[in-house]
Parts: C-alpha cells; structure tokens; sequence
C-alpha cells in the first residue's frame, strides 16, 4: 500500500461524497469512477467519468487506487474485482452475491437460522398466486435486483392486485413475495467489520419511514435491553454470515411479541447511519474507510444523549436553490448537509439535518424546525 | 449573493482546508486564490494559482465569489477590497490594519482599555535600548509584521541580546519590546462574530506552547469560574474595538495576580480552536464560514466534558511519509487529522490529533498516545 493510500470509490452520490470528506480529512486520498458527471463528489478528488462497465476503464481506475470500494452495490464492483485480482475490493462479490438478489438474500439468511419474515422466491405467476394464498393479504412485492429508496416495492393489498405487481416488478427469474410484518417500529442497526473478521457494533436505532422512504432516523431507539441485545447478537451473526468487510446496514422490523426480523442489508454506509457523523465517536463514513483500508475501527459509541436526523428531500422539478438555510441555521445544535445535488426532483435525497439533544423529542423538535424551513 | 453561494478562500493551507470541509458540508462551494501550488486545498474547491498581488487577478477571482476570505492575515485582502468595492471582504482591511501590526496592534487595544503586556514600539536601536532599561530582562522582542508559529520572536536574556535581536527582527519602523510576562498559564478564546456584530464565545482554552509553537490545546481551561467571565468579557470587548467578522483568536496570558494580558490577536481561526471540530457543537471553521456568509453563528459549546488537541509536526526534511497511523487509530476517541502536505520539515504542521474523554487527563493520555505513534 502507498505511503498514503487512494481510495477508489464506485459512485458519485451523497454516499461516496461522504466518504470523502472522512477520508480527506484523514490524509487519505480519493478518486472515483462514475458513468455520468457527478456533482456530489466534483473537487473532492479525482473523478473519472467513463464507461463503467468496459473492463478496461476498471482496470485503468484500479491501477490509481491501493483499495475500492463502493457506494452503490449496484455499481460494478464485482467486475472489477474478476480484472483487478491484485487490488482489495470491499465489500467483496461474494458479499454482493450475498445481498444483492433479495430472493438469494433471504434464502441465505434463511439457511443461517437468522429471522427473516415468511417469503417466497417465485419464479411464475403461478407459483406467486400460490404464494399469495400461503401467506395472505397484504403481502409485499418486491423487486430481486436494483431497486432503491423505495423504488421497487409493491404492497399487496387484494388478491386482484398481484398481477399488476407481477407486471412492474417480476424479473426473468420471477418476484419476490413476502408476509406482511405488522410491526411495531423498524430499526436499523450497523456494523463495521474489517477483512479479519473484527467488528463493531453501532447502536441500535429508530427509522421512520413515509411512502416506502426513509424519513427520519432517532439514535438511540427508545427500547429496551433486552431489545438492544437481540439487535446486537443479529448483527453480528449477519455480518459475519455475508462476509461483510466495511459497513452493513441491517434494517429490520419490531415485531409486537419483542422480536426482531431482518428486513434488508446493505453492504455500504446507509441513510439510516447519518446520524453517527455528529452523534457517534467514529461515523459509519469513517468506519467505513478505515475498514477498507484494514486499519483499526473506531468507536461507534454515541457521544450525546440523543440524536435526530431527517432527509431533506426535493419537492419539484429543476435546479437546486436552497432557501431557508438562514432560519434552519439559526436553530442551535443543528447540523446542516446538502450533497451539492445540482437538480432537485420530487422525493430526492437532497441532504439532511441532523440534531442533538438531551432527549429524542427534543432533538426530534430542532431536526423537524431546521428541516421544514429549508426547500430546495 | 448566488442562491449556492461560493466562498473565496485567499491561502491553501490547513487552515483553508478546514474551511472547506466544513463549507462543502453545507453544500456551499469555495474556490481558493493562492500564490504557489497548495496540496492541502487540492481537490476541495477551484484552485487558481496565480500573482495574487495582482489588481487583476484579484479582480478575476473576486468575480467568482460571493464574499472573499482568508486563512492568512499577510494574504493581500486589503488589495482585494480596494479593487473590489461590491464584495464583501472578511476581516475587513480595517481590522487587518488594527492587527496585523503587532506595535500598532498593541497601541489599539491599550487605547481601548484592555490589559496587554508593558510594550515599548521602538523606532530606533536607542530606543530600544532605553525601552529595555524600563521594562528590565528577561523581554521579548517581536518583529512587527510577517510573523508566525514563533518565527519572528526573540526572547532578550541579557541587555547584550539586544542588537542580536534588533539584527534579526527590526524592519524599517523598528521593532516591538515587550516586557516579559512571567505567566502561569498561556490561555486562548476564540470569538465568532457576524457583520452586523452578533457574535458567540467560544469556552476559554489552556494552550501548552512548545519552542514558541502550539503542542497543545486543553478545553475546557482548569480555571475558576471569574477567571472565564474575566476571559469572555476581554474577547467580546476585543471582537468589537477591532471590528471582528469572521473568527477572531485571542491569546492570552494568565498572571500569578488571577488577572488576564492579552497577548497576540489573529483575525481567522486558529490553531488553538482545532479542537472545536470535534468538541463543540459548531467548530470555529464552520462558524467562520456561517460569519463571513452573514448566517447565523451556531453554539460553541463544548459538547464532551474534556477535549485535548495535539499537534503533529514534522521533525525531518523530505517526502510526506505518514506512519504509525494503524497504532494511533487503534486508540478509541480520538480523531485524526493530516493536512495533506506532500513535503515535511523540521516542526512543520502536518497535522493534529484531537482525543476526546471525561477528564482533561485522561483524553491528554490518548491524545498523546496517538500522537507519539505517528511519525510524518
């Protein structure tokens, strides 16, 4: 490895930008390979735009780099990881294998003995009616591969309506079904893990999700030990279950007897890990840097009582013009984050405030004033 | 101002970098003006390098920005507001004229009332000789203008030292001497202040200085409740008679009386505020760049019970070779910082190490353990 360290990252978003700003401030360097301008990471390092997928533009950005990783697990990384055997890349395509077919996902965790809710991997419309039968309605649709923030999943609400679902989400290899999880909150919890198998443990924490998004994030989830312990022991078990080096985020689902069921992972920082930039000793950003560079992770401990983080997402069409940014500042112990996002579009994640506090519901009052003042 | 307005940034050093991290953060946009290549803003804004003591360069770069500001107080801002009448400019060419003088500095301030060292501006080497009758040795003779990190002081030990020091240190107008302070403890506060002279405190800070260079910085101060009213009444005082906009660093001497000196003023942020990153909710960066922006300041309260800032110096002459970063990242709470310059020389800052914990003692344990293991 150089004497200091470029890392490569796959992606141009909020994530990779994120990145940066961690390991720039480190002394680390970055560069980035991106398909299109992006102007999330522009001048925060190298920024190669070229065809991602042409072996030959990986092996040219592979060789700039001591390690690559991603922010996107849909970026090709497990390309680059068939050209480039000589160079770390994390997660690696096992862990993708792993994570990003959703029907491959839940069979593995399955076969694990990690809870995941009652699916069924169908491959006709026959075998989903017949899934539909076993598990009732609601039930949820879900796409196996590629979606995102909500885009790619369809509740199930009648027997009438799997067709509809099979027709905007089935795939060659067919759909996924899965029960309904009456729940009783989600939560997420992360993990950072380094190529040797050591990890740490993020707190567990309270996602509020509005139209299949993630809307605000509470740190620490208002549950109790016991709770906060199962969390822990599944993390970890996950973790090492999909081989992840870097971050996994772990979103799962509260069940009303105490239970916890894993919804999905990520094998990158997530949405529901912002708040770890000012709430915890070492961000998940951090974390995950450091973890792909095999050096020692950092604590994830929360260092204030409370925090509360909201996704400040467009709601119209054109160029980014921030308003508002004066009142939302004026609210003490607000952190404010916009991604350098040139064009805004309804229900895009522009950037986010974070707040802390003494309590969640304090934090929470900061976060939602700073963020109703700002439109993008 | 541009609804994503740009900072422009005069200099491209740790300081400009610090700047940046925390501007980009909120999605503004700098751009730097520096007179030689500057690795540590590479990458984090337009970088032009170019004569900035040129009228027409400055002019050309004004044009890019929003408001104009520096890391530097010896970069030609003053050039910049006389050519450039329609942008803002902090600190405003008064305040650089009321500081960046150390004789006329010290003139101002006493004329205001605030308690600085026993000084004598000396115009000629008679003079100074009578000076150094009155104010006895050991003193300090200090050039005028253009110093920092300790180059540019001379301590006088016997009435011989004298044209020692006046060779080194006197420029045209003469030199500065000042009686010694025989302290008990060096102290810093920094102050954030808005154009319309809104302003926040920051918590007063124990700095260890080391061959006339800052080691350390311990915040908050071990001091008693009058000696930090004493401290904030001083800084608020001293933000207004120097028209302060942007951070103002105020550093001080603490007398074995329990009485406060003033002794050297910088009108930018300033090493002895490092430690505010990670230790207070809003860090002297991102309050400058809310100052100069005319935002709202953010709080600068502490918000751990005891932070300790360490710097890293170079201590041989060559390439940057950072190592030992493994060891001091294996050691909780604590933040690494490495500014990104590709050339190290003998007590040059490469970087800072901030550690955080309960007691002053115990984060000064990690901050030290961290800092010993790296080697630049």
């Amino acid at each position: 490895m150089a004497l200091i360290p470029t890392v490569g990252i796959l992606g141009g978003g909020q994530l990779g930008r994120m990145m940066a700003f961690e390991a720039r401030r480190m002394g680390f360097n970055v560069a980035f390979l991106v398909p299109a301008p992006a102007p999330p990471v522009e001048n925060l390092g190298e920024v190669i735009v070229d065809d991602w997928y042409d072996p030959q533009v990986l092996h040219a950005f592979a060789a700039r780099c001591d390690v690559v990783t991603t922010e996107n697990e849909w970026a090709p990384l497990d390309v680059l990881a068939q050209h480039n055997p000589g160079i770390p890349v994390w997660p690696s395509p096992t862990t993708l294998g792993y994570i990003r077919h959703k029907g491959r996902q839940k069979e593995h965790l399955q076969k694990a003995g990690l809870p995941v809710p009652d699916f069924r991997n169908c491959r006709t419309r026959e075998e989903a009616q017949q899934a539909l039968i076993e598990l009732g309605v609601p039930a949820v649709a879900k796409k196996f591969e590629g979606s995102y923030d909500g885009y790619g999943n369809f509740t199930i609400r009648t027997p009438e309506e799997l067709s509809q679902a099979w027709d905007l989400l089935a795939a060659e290899d067919g759909l996924l079904i899965e029960a309904f999880v009456p729940f009783v909150r989600e939560l997420a919890i992360l993990v950072a893990r380094r190529p040797s198998g050591d990890m740490r443990i993020y707190p567990l924490v309270w996602t509020e999700q509005r139209d299949h998004r993630c809307y605000a994030v509470m740190a620490p989830a208002p549950v109790d030990t016991s709770l906060i312990e199962q969390a822990q022991a599944l993390a970890k078990k996950t973790a090492q279950v999909v081989d992840a080096v870097g971050i996994l985020a772990i979103e799962l689902f509260e069940q009303p007897d105490g239970t916890l069921l894993i919804n999905e992972l990520a094998p990158r920082p997530h949405n529901t890990g912002h708040y770890s930039i000012e709430a915890c000793y070492t961000s998940q950003f951090e974390n995950h840097i450091r973890a792909v560079l095999d050096l020692p992770l950092g604590s994830p401990a929360l260092r204030t009582p409370a925090a509360v983080m909201i996704n400040l997402l467009g709601n119209r069409t054109g160029e980014t013009a921030p308003r508002g940014l004066a009142e939302a500042l004026s609210i003490d112990q607000v952190y404010l984050h916009l991604y350098g996002k040139t064009d805004v579009r309804p229900k895009r994640k522009m950037g986010h405030i974070t707040a802390l506090d003494t309590t969640l519901e304090e934090a929470r009052a900061r976060a939602e004033q700073a963020a109703s003042a700002i439109t993008l």
